[in-house]
């Protein structure tokens, strides 16, 4: 089936009133991700239950704190992915779902241990897991998680599956340390931020992605097509995030922004703004984030800073592209229903920046 | 070939020249790991080069990180364990290099977390990797780490070894999470305690020592059997190191000691001198590694008390029970130089006790 995409030029040429009414109804699909949860509500169910059943332990702690974060309930986007992948592929079988949870658990993990507070930022705000049952608890649990998502591989028994979650985690961790590294250091390119989101975020994208493929057992085109959607997919995603820690929207619409400008993170916003700024500027930024030194009305300015210079704009500007690969990625696989769901995807990620 | 034991008797009823040779002889072997060492010398320079390789990033700070645990250089035991296990089953090919290396990484990727230092802790004394590079580096190091060694044993492609290494990790945390609900807590029982060691110290010990059954292809007899050695060796090591931490004679070796006590946590010793002590004892351990108000004089007195109450000695006794488990759960191999060996490591974990 052909997407029903309303072309840019019909809209400039008129015929206005059916346009307004196949673009509302794409940007619901577009702002939401309804028809993915949609497609993959029974599979999301299953893997809900043996996150829970794989969660328990005789350790209270363990699934107390784990359920605190499973109880938060994220997008579960990756799960998701793995789950609408294989139904991409043409998969009738059970276990996406165990690799879903296996997704989801090392997810979980990484944000246990990316919440883990460094000696030097305990004046800093702290994130709830952490704040509540301590640095320790955290990396603990998520050593426990990380280990069950193993477990969980293993149980499905595919080499392939164990060898591109176990090299994508390694490849998580290493990104997690290059931005260790970026961290207050406001001359980081954005070549070295793209490493750095490129490893931390796409490659689980990625990883959940290509399985999907590799449970249906479709060629390698295939799995390697999902992989480049899914790694596109997480840089587009990751770009976006950071442009929303800095949205005045976002902040009108009561969500917490200012996170990264508070812990000194150097994200692409910041990375323009830093090199189009003029010396006073730039004197901004090393103070705040590179020294520290934090006053009231400095993420105020900050963001005036970032819009003044368009990079917030341009930053998504970045986003379409990764995105526009991503898209372009799945062109191997026929036209359908679970086709159309995963493209969306593509644009809810992106348009959640408005 | 049976071993040459100085029987108890005999050296009671004289022959004393002789014995006083054997048993010096038994002594040194009992008290070092020199004949363990030199088993496995040639297969550990290459799990050492292999450790090397698989640490290596582009991110700096990864090799720099784990580079300085690996040249501290512990003892290495654990992949020791691989090497000989595989040994003692007549195996002689090469897989048990990697799967070695693969333990250590756990290892050391358990040690690296293990060390993360609690925001209510930031007070007391902090171990070297996160003191120098800070809690996040040794966290995302550690994920590394262990990602790496998952890599390692898909390398190897034996399911049964991710089984048991994922399955080990998993408790592992477990161990490592009850631990955090006992420290502190003096009325932790004889029995919580030892689920804890049994857990985050015996279980790596455990499996270290099973997979070289399983590389072998013995049969699951033999698995078990290196298992159960392995499982209470390495309770017995972890018991005596729990005496080390209070022994006098490391101290006057210059070894530092009381770390447990610094950090409030509820060893052997401590909890049969608490259950053995009088109401004013109760109350100056209530003190010192409940409430954690610890003055100048308290480790002295701490281990004055646990002395007093024979807790030390009981200690050891405790472990030379696991340790003739450890030593029993052989008994199905032929006698031969490589389990005399293992048996002197049961030695050597207990004896250095003194």
């Amino acid at each position: 089936m052909l997407r029903a995409l309303p072309n840019i030029k019909d809209q400039e040429q008129g015929g206005v009133a059916v346009v307004v009414n196949l673009e509302s109804e794409r940007a619901r699909a577009r702002t939401s991700l309804d028809a993915l949860t949609a497609l993959v509500s029974e599979d999301m169910k299953r893997v809900n239950a043996l996150i829970v059943q794989k969660m328990h332990s005789p350790v209270a702690l363990i699934p107390q704190l784990a359920g605190h974060l499973v109880a938060a309930g994220g997008k579960r986007l990756r799960p998701m992915l793995t789950l609408a992948a294989a139904r991409l592929c043409g998969y009738r079988a059970d276990r996406h779902i165990g690799l879903a949870a296996a997704v989801e658990f090392i997810h979980t993990a990484t944000l246990l241990h990316d919440d883990v507070v460094d000696e030097s930022e305990l004046r800093r705000g702290q994130s709830s897991a952490n704040a509540v049952w301590g640095n320790k608890a955290s990396v603990l649990v998520g050593d426990f998680l990380f280990s069950r998502a193993f477990e969980l591989m293993v149980q499905d028994g595919s080499l392939s599956v164990l060898g591109i979650l176990s090299h994508a985690s390694a490849v998580i961790a290493e990104g997690e340390v290059l931005q260790l590294t970026t961290t207050n250091d406001t001359t980081t390119s954005e070549t070295a931020y793209l490493d750095v989101i490129r490893s931390k975020t796409a490659q689980l994208f990625a990883a959940a992605s290509r399985i999907g493929a590799v449970v249906a057992a479709r060629p390698k085109a295939e799995e390697e097509a999902l992989d480049g959607y899914g790694l596109n997919l997480g840089i587009a995603f990751q770009l976006i995030d950071d442009v929303l820690d800095y949205s005045a929207r976002q902040a009108e619409l009561g969500k917490t922004i200012g996170d990264d400008f508070r812990e000194g993170k150097i994200t692409l916003p910041v990375i323009l703004a830093f090199r189009r700024g003029s010396e006073e500027e730039r004197q901004f930024w090393q103070r705040t984030v590179e020294a520290m030194e934090q006053r009231d009305g400095d993420l105020a300015r900050a963001i005036d800073l970032i819009n003044k210079h368009g990079a917030m704009r341009d930053t998504i500007e970045r986003a379409r592209h990764y995105g526009a690969i991503a898209r372009d990625s799945l062109g191997i696989f026929p036209d359908g229903n679970e086709k159309r769901i995963l493209l969306d995807v593509v644009d809810f990620c992106i348009e959640r920046a408005y």
